[in-house]
């Protein structure tokens, strides 16, 4: 029978000190007992990125990049060498290598540097040793042999690529939780984890509010169609699947429910209603860098019209320079600002196909006093901006109005 | 004016923490604005080492040297790149290397490889943009694209080695200490920052006790003559240097004292006096993996002799059990051990052409009721064993007789 590849990545809290780290290697042990080729992917130790980044902003408040990249990338080198150990003290032979040493070739875009190409070879050769082979997470290197990191999910995009170089049959994504969940368990106590989801129900999930995965990897993964196994360290309980196309799809219309309070809204009022002033407006609003989310505009029967919308609230300084800016220049008239919002959103595949979801979802909203500000959908969800003070409520609310407490 | 090339190594105490990295980019922005070309290199950050060592014995008391060289590489890692963000802090431009970036190949024996040929050809490219260059000491990687370590001494090394690769007029070694002393200034409050010291002399004190620096870098700086400074990272005092030849060589004849206490004393009684005897000892404690220092063999007028010889104390148990072994298979007597000895030392190339310098010590210390247990000497030191508890009050006497408070 020919050796399964499955690739595991350790997050930084599943190695956070040595017992952890012997515990993964006892994982990793067992994976490999079981007639697998094993490739780990592991990120820094706990609070190692933290501490190396204190050290450089005391040093300066604006670190060059290259050098940021020189320092950051040495966490996950020392975890991987220390987890090679762990596993070799099992009695296992183990290898670990940096991103260089792999070839995981990136961009020059330092910190935030994106995988050109992996050449693997050493992987490669190593497996057909039988060692089980760890590589530092988040790094790579550039054609001019600087050292790179990927920034942000940066480790979850080292697995899931190597699982695509590899032709691997999983990557699985090992975390503090258990898998991906219907809702937020810490607000809705009958949240439940989800066996399957597909990949574009976690991109819309993962941009929506959901934290476990970055939309980073799970593209990667949907490219070159990788099944993503999240499941959690610290038990042996299948986790969720993320893949292409789930079996039961037909028959779920709504998969989670996700929120988001960290957003705030803007409105213009006595706009103009010309044509190109919407565009005039979110230009300049773009050239600022901040992220507008939602757009709402009235239809006019005047000549003068509101438009609202929402960007991230840690964008809301640079939104509303850029939009006073504007809003005198085009004449419009008063700039109202709400940091106090929060988006909910309802996602799933099955909505493209199911009527009446977004009716139901304004119904339950309305029968429990939930007022409606803004409505935004996709071809597979469906969100509503409501007052902050509501949220969990309103999350609660539709977790049971879409039955999701009994899948 | 052809710019200087100034190598300049910073050991971890002098950038055990973040003032004290500022304190050295000062100093290293300075040598740099006196019109020279700059290329540091510099050790883990104070406790580094010792803390990464202590994670992976946590894990396994017998780690992977191959994955202890991954390990500890980061720590000069991460002390070059801070160093480089707090030189450009200073508003000069640099860049950090590490041992690969800069092409330092070595063998393939890991937390001791010894360096094979340096490319250098980034550093004098970056050299050419005028940047500042900071290396990471104590690294390198092997033909097969491993890294690896130097072991102990490792950064004097790096920096010795770099500047023979680029041809550079000086190598400054900074360190917590002025110079080179006439003897340990802890001991003998009147003992003096030597000026000029050969290659040879250093290399002797080096090997008899005197711990500034290790003997394999003085010895990589003698074979391609180049000079080494040896200084003060906490002042601008000028420190020791180390050359070929001094100038006021012929004048003196003693340069320093030096103890060692860490030395003990085996004796085999009644070995019988045969061709080959000595050899066969000898073989068998080698074989053990302890360092032989001093051997004495009495001239015999019986068909018995008395052998003695010292190790380091570290050796002692290996020595004995192989000398215990050897002793029993050629019939000798009874073995004597002693822990409390000490070796005294004076060392000077002058001593070659002056006579009368072996006599001199040994006056003095039998006018001071010190007892010479053994006697070992080379073309330029002189050594003699003596009670431990007199250890102090020797090199005193010796410091005194050979006036080297006076130089």
């Amino acid at each position: 029978m020919k050796k399964h590849i499955i690739v595991q990545k350790f997050g930084g809290s599943s190695v956070a000190n040595v017992d952890r780290i012997k515990t993964v290697a006892k994982r990793i042990f067992e994976t490999k007992t079981k007639n697998n080729n094993v490739v780990v992917v592991v990120s820094a130790l706990g609070d190692t990125t933290d501490e190396l980044e204190e050290l450089a902003f005391n040093i300066t408040k604006n670190p060059s990049e290259r050098e940021m990249d020189m320092l950051m990338s040495t966490g996950e080198q020392i975890s991987c060498a220390l987890l090679a150990m762990a596993v070799k003290e099992l009695g296992h032979d183990a290898i670990s290598f940096t991103g260089n040493q792999v070839g995981i070739k990136t961009d020059s875009s330092h910190t935030k540097a994106r995988i050109e190409t992996i050449c693997g070879k050493r992987i490669k050769a190593a497996l057909k040793q039988n060692k089980i082979v760890i590589v530092a997470g988040f790094q790579g290197v550039s054609d001019e042999d600087e050292i790179t990191t990927l920034g942000r999910g940066g480790s979850d995009l080292t697995a899931v690529a190597l699982a695509v170089a590899l032709k691997a049959n999983v990557c699985e994504i090992f975390t503090d939780v258990k898998g991906i969940y219907t809702t937020d368990p810490r607000v809705v106590k009958q949240a439940r984890k989800i066996q399957n989801i597909t990949f574009d129900e976690m991109l819309e999930m993962a941009s929506l509010g959901a934290q476990v995965m970055q939309a980073r990897s799970i593209e990667v993964a949907k490219r070159f169609n990788i099944p993503i196994h999240v499941r959690s360290s610290f038990s042996k309980e299948e986790g969720t699947m993320i893949v292409k196309k789930d079996e039961k799809l037909e028959e779920i219309s709504v998969r989670g429910v996700t929120s988001n309070k960290k957003e705030s809204k803007i409105t213009i009022c006595s706009v103009p209603d010309q044509p190109g002033i919407a565009a005039q407006i979110f230009t300049e609003i773009s050239k600022s860098g901040a992220n507008v989310d939602i757009i709402v505009q009235n239809v006019s029967h005047t000549k003068l019209t509101d438009i609202s919308f929402t960007i991230p609230t840690s964008d809301f300084n640079k939104a509303l320079d850029a939009t006073t800016k504007i809003a005198k220049k085009i004449r419009a008239g008063e700039i109202l600002t709400d940091k106090n919002i929060s988006r909910i959103s309802i996602v799933g595949s099955g909505m493209r196909s199911h009527h009446g979801i977004a009716a139901k979802m304004f119904q339950a909203l309305a029968k429990n006093k939930i007022n409606i500000d803004m409505i935004s959908t996709s071809e597979i969800s469906i969100s509503c901006i409501i007052d902050q003070k509501q949220t969990d409520e309103a999350v609660k609310i539709l977790h049971k109005a879409f039955q999701l407490d009994k899948i």
